[in-house]
């Protein structure tokens, strides 16, 4: 059943990208939890702009919610909605939609769940996906679970509610040992906070440290410079840590696999100003501009980034092959893409919206033109269009992943194959198709390189999860294949 | 959990007054259902001002929901809401508040009530009032089941998906034998509505059709005469219908019980212009006024009703007694009870903005004042005070329900036991803290006239609910029971 | 210029109605003038649902204004507003409709309207309608003011800031001296609280006392009730007063004219239990019913009111005839006039969501329904055919007021001639076209005496301005004539 | 009088900036202005960020207007409000703050405005600031001009009201003979579209074409990209163009003043697409930044913008000094300035809503941190303490302006003389107060250098008005002379 409500505002990032799903963050031994989520939500907003939620516990007000379409800033806040989330443990959620419902999106699709269980109420927030969600669902529902959402994380505090252990972490680890797919999880009781990451860690979850007794999770270290807290360090791959009284207590209740982040979160996802694995996001976009230099070279001008997802890696690019770094483009920083066309129709006027061509510096160039992907194609057809029709001499485009040709099932909102431009044209068939002189990826190598490395990839035992380039899933995406998805082994 | 939202705007009904629960309404077989429900909601307001909600079924758009804070006028009018609630099948609801979370209501306490089940989908929505509710409650979370209201209604979708039974009216059936209390419910599956009386039948519902092939559900006819449709009869004590295809199918699921309609519902809950048991409302309020006329007399010159719900016994009374009857209270039809105070204290401010004395037709006057109730009697005491200010010579009170000395188990919300001042004083007593001339309350023999039992009441098998008046429950209240509410036998 | 903003909530009043245009309060020497404001305007409510606006003045914050579209009750509530409207003096304005700008009302439209002269600032709020208003607006522009409304009352502000006079009292003189028409206006400078009538009265005004030294001005003395201030007496015909200090000075600056009261206040547009020229509204109505029970009676089992406007003349007429009085017409308390109308239409739906037939006592009985007025006959259609589909054996229409037949031009709203039923139709016209079994007007002798002039009409000197019924207007309306109108003694 | 509106929400420019205070546009002979000019407004959002209003005229409609608190994208994107503008031509106008009302704006402040004169009604929308607006107002006052704002540009549309010529075009040259200090103006008719630039032509104005027939007026280029249309030439300081019917009239109503451009405008205000005086914006600052780098070098590994403003002047610098360029802080792309502060205290928590430091990269650096100005400093200290908290080596500030040590008068929000850092502190001074290891501003002959004047800047006559930072008003502040503001020459 869906119950529509008001969609939320448009956000700025394009349609044509991959997008992040989700972020968590959660507090534990603060004088208010929820104004330290409120600010570390907003530092993850990159990651999920549709919804976001905040779930605190308090002796005297029990369990509290509030959850909200929209931007954190624009609901998190205010006094009245801040006043209703008092005590000083919390989680919250920022999503972008989920597996269940997209583009349909309900209030109670948003997270985080709750559930009360004989021993107490907990409250869970999910990043990434569960590929045998469809599968559980069924099962649960046969067995006379009421299911509230489309979401398909409400599966886990079902699972939970219908364990058979005596207190919730142990309840939780029941429940995520039947849970397959990508997950990093922030959950809380009345007086613990938790976090747990799937067995091979496809998503990022850290853990910071503020004031003498107060611990934060966090899908990224950016959350943490925002409140002023300490990176302590990276929950494990596979690690459940509970924290209560001051004291992390770590365990690993799943079986071993070999560690397989997402390689996309450093291209893309994550934050520049975040530090992942130990590396700077920053520094490793920046590095995949250097190699790109090496690997693509070609004679021009200015090299441009496309704003602002672009920017490092053509900081490399400029850096290496030592021609000028300009800004080609200008991003308009108020953001909109809901005006009502005029009649005299305007070519393009979607990417008007948010971009303009630096005419005066453009004109008679050859740009290398710096991205960091191509999903769909549309965009990066309208920005050379752009540059073109300004007067630039040549473009060169030159992409800082490389292609994207199989659908992520591990918390990104990726198009169906069918519609990702690599899965159906050559690098020449894409490079007459978006009408530029000249179009290059970085290689697979090469991303491994800037990543540090420095070997490349392990074509036996890649160190990360690069899916949506190599079509090799780590985790068997069992719904879709019940769907009809086929695995490339059986193409 | 409770997750606030804003609060609905003041509701015109003063605070001392008993008040209805809920209203539910629901159609098949119609070209669009949602829009009848509006209008029967909008009918049915007066059952319950918080809160309403929509659930429809399309075969394209599946199941539908929309759940609003506030009024039916003011939410289910926008062609924008009513468009998300396509299909010729649907339920609804109005509610004051429930059982669970008065004065702190969550919009996932707003009902319908919507379950998915591995046969399909089916929602409920309930007047009434569980009065085992909270041990059920314990017991399904025990075994596993989540709840995601603080509702004693979400009991019956539980129960429901726990059922073993392959069809859904069966799964209710086996639901509602394990509930205890009182219980008009309106219900749906993708193509049946189904309507339920619990086996006393305390609450009331009736069955009306509309066009060729089109059936209704409401709590009570005046639902039907807005919408134009016809009155087939009413729902009977422990029925169950099953409503199909233009097919009524008629069951009685139940261990027979005794009839005991609620006697409030002819006092004050229903609408005068709807008719219950094959009576007139208006008709048995207006004789309630000239019982009290022939019980109660005394010499005065006008007979002002308390409006509006005072207003058929005060004809009554005056017809019966031939003393003439005036508006000696005027109301103000724009409602309000949220002005800031002036710094110079108003007396009885609150009063005044919702009613006024029509002091030219009151001053050097004896006036007999009839209202359906003292519940709290802080009102009286404030209508009292505005007549002698105004220069009433005498006030007499005459009551059109005999005094309310015990609380509402089954679906109305009452004031605790030691908040009722019929509870804690003898009517003399009453009289002299309200401080009028006169004060008398019709008997409860005198109310059963007027409500048609000639014979009056029969202490041994009483034909209707009158425990608010009696103490004597039909239905044990155990949960109460549980918490330390003693019945009259036990006192 | 027009600015369109969001158009008010549905009001309860119906269309076939003629519609009051405005009520006006004012205060001062109370500690919040705003709050005593807010109160009064929500008292007078009656006379305007469209729009509200308040203006003080405090040394420290200066003039302030607060207007709003919608109910006082929910724009004049909140501490959030009323805390910027603070001071000791303020005035307020609640309006209909201006004669400027029907049905496509701007917020700048609203009153009370602010001006800024070289000795300070003044606010004004005008109930009535100023008949030369058209052409002094086209003599203000030539002369290079810049009107900010399409309201007519602007054009005082105009006319005030271009006197010569020395002080703001003297300039409004000179200013409501050039103007032709009907006005009771309020006004404010930063210390003195400022009441006007027209010399021939039309429109009502009353003075109350506050507190020690507080004052307050009013269209009726309903909003003196509602803070407890005491009547202290009517502002006389053609009389200002001018108020500060807890002073009350009085001066005569017009031309003396016979007072000629607007009559339709005592029928329909005041409040029942405000008290007119001595006289209590809710009497003269109830007299009307005695009246016309002698001019027009006929035989019948029941007489019934149209809720609420009817009800004193239904009473009376009861009273007088010995017929039983009885609610055959049920209002529903949660108006509404926006649903959405469902595909199987449904008969007068538009009057089904704001009145209901109470069909049992309806039923073979010859019914006497006593109206206010008949406008356009629409709504009278409709309540006849809902009484005869719930059985009714004979219907007889009785009207509380002569036929209406001309427009009024003095601040109340009216359709244009040609909309009138009584101005095209014979009353054997309009009843055959009613399709009632008798119809019958009171006549405007009969309205006299009911309003306490036992003579009757005096032709020569008709003390009530019966313009409506009449044609004859006491001010010639020559903006009107401008437009083509044409007088009775013109056709 | 002021009307508190609800604030629009938090605009992303920090409080220690100078800011714009306008933006304009108008349309005419298109299918729909109204689009045309929302789209434009959109690009000039960053002109003026609290408000935004546009009138149109259509022959059915008449004048039509929105005027809205917010950004355009929030507000004139809606096909509810864009249908209430129909109409070939209009004019728009989005403001940060005018002369009159600082921080308590009206809805009545917000252009454009209208006025209605015997030949028929205009609207103007202004840019700049009247520096005789005080004396005009109190003298239009006394003649009996009622203001309805607190704006000083409200001065021109009574200006015209009094004026005797004939038509609009020769009414607005009479009125904006009386106005001193800086303007442009777009102003309409029924019919034309009319454009003014005052005679030292201190704000921008540019022409351009659409379509066939079409013409806009433009603060800026940047919003003819957004629509398509085709850049024509600069409006003249001086010159007023009025079109009608596909053509361009031109005249020169002013006695003849030498050019005055705000240099400011280049350094700051315009957007670095638009073409100002045939210059490229971005260009001139990264030519400032090119002469930064000569007149100020210092070793340092890492040359960072402080985004977004420093941008283009780092990329200047790291260019010609050969230093890396890198983002060593990282802008929220969600900006929000109004969380609740945890009851931990965050240092500079302002600031970390909108800025991160890039940490991994900032690290053991030697940082020339490039900023477009220093107003307050206070911003500045935050940014340093952050780079050092992050382990930054060294911090050198290159400030790509002259220190602004003057208010500005024409239509710039800048804080009182004594807020101004650069007012009353030296270089030095600066520097040690704001904890840097080196502070340098670009030199005013550098500036103009970088902005083509070759020669630099001329004592007696300079090419700019570069009153902020050199004193020299080339408008005498008369108004703020009246209130006790000091010229250079009178300290």
């Amino acid at each position: 059943m869906t119950e529509m409500l008001e969609m939320p505002p448009a956000h700025p990032f394009d349609d044509d990208k991959l997008k992040e799903e989700c972020g968590v963050f959660g507090a534990v031994g603060v004088a208010d939890a929820a104004s330290f989520i409120a600010l570390g939500l907003h530092a993850l907003q990159h990651r999920g702009q549709e919804a976001g939620g905040i779930v605190t516990y308090d002796t005297e007000a029990g369990f509290q919610s509030a959850r909200r379409f929209g931007y954190v800033r624009d609901n998190f806040t205010s006094q009245k909605v801040m006043e209703t989330l008092p005590g000083p443990i919390g989680i919250g959620h920022v999503r972008y939609s989920t597996a269940g419902s997209k583009g349909n999106t309900a209030i109670r699709d948003v997270q985080p769940f709750f559930g009360e269980f004989a021993m107490g109420g907990a409250a869970i927030a999910h990043n990434g996906n569960i590929t045998n969600a469809v599968a559980l669902r069924r099962e649960l529902i046969e067995r006379g679970s009421i299911f509230q959402s489309s979401s398909d994380s409400e599966c886990i505090i079902h699972l939970m509610a219908r364990s058979l252990q005596r207190n919730i972490p142990e309840r939780m680890k029941d429940a995520l040992r039947r849970v397959e797919g990508a997950f990093s999880v922030v959950a809380m009781t009345r007086t613990k906070l938790i976090g747990v990451r799937d067995p091979r860690g496809v998503r990022p979850l850290v853990l910071g440290k503020v004031g003498d007794k107060g611990y934060v999770l966090s899908s990224e270290t950016c959350a943490l410079d925002i409140i002023g807290a300490e990176f302590v360090r990276e929950i494990e791959p596979g690690e459940m840590v509970v924290i209560s009284d001051g004291k992390v207590q770590s365990s690993k209740p799943f079986e071993p696999k070999p560690s397989r982040f997402c390689i996309f979160e450093h291209v893309y996802f994550s934050r520049p100003d975040s530090i992942l694995e130990g590396r700077s996001v920053y520094e490793t976009r920046r590095q995949i501009g250097v190699e790109l230099a090496i690997e693509a070279p070609v004679e021009a001008d200015l090299v441009c980034p496309v704003p602002d997802s672009g920017t490092p890696a053509a900081i490399g690019y400029a850096f290496q092959s030592g021609i000028p770094y300009g800004m080609g483009i200008i991003r308009n920083q108020y953001m909109g893409r809901t005006f009502i066309e005029p009649s005299e129709q305007i070519r393009n006027m979607g990417v008007r919206l948010k971009l303009n061509v630096n005419r005066a510096l453009i004109r008679d160039k050859r740009i290398i033109l710096v991205d960091d992907s191509v999903v769909r194609g549309t965009t990066s057809q309208k920005i050379k269009d752009m540059l073109l029709d300004a007067g630039a001499a040549e473009v060169h485009f030159r992409i800082a992943s490389p292609p994207t040709m199989w659908p992520c099932f591990y918390g990104v909102d990726t198009p169906d194959r069918d519609k990702l431009l690599a899965a159906y044209m050559s690098v020449e068939q894409m490079r007459v198709h978006l009408g530029v002189d000249s179009l290059q990826f970085i290689s697979l190598d090469g991303l491994y390189r800037a990543a540090g490395v420095a070997e490349g990839r392990d074509a036996n035992a890649p160190r990360y999860c690069d899916a949506c380039f190599s079509g090799e899933y780590p985790v068997v995406p069992s719904d879709m294949i019940d769907k009809g998805f086929k695995l490339k082994a059986a193409e």
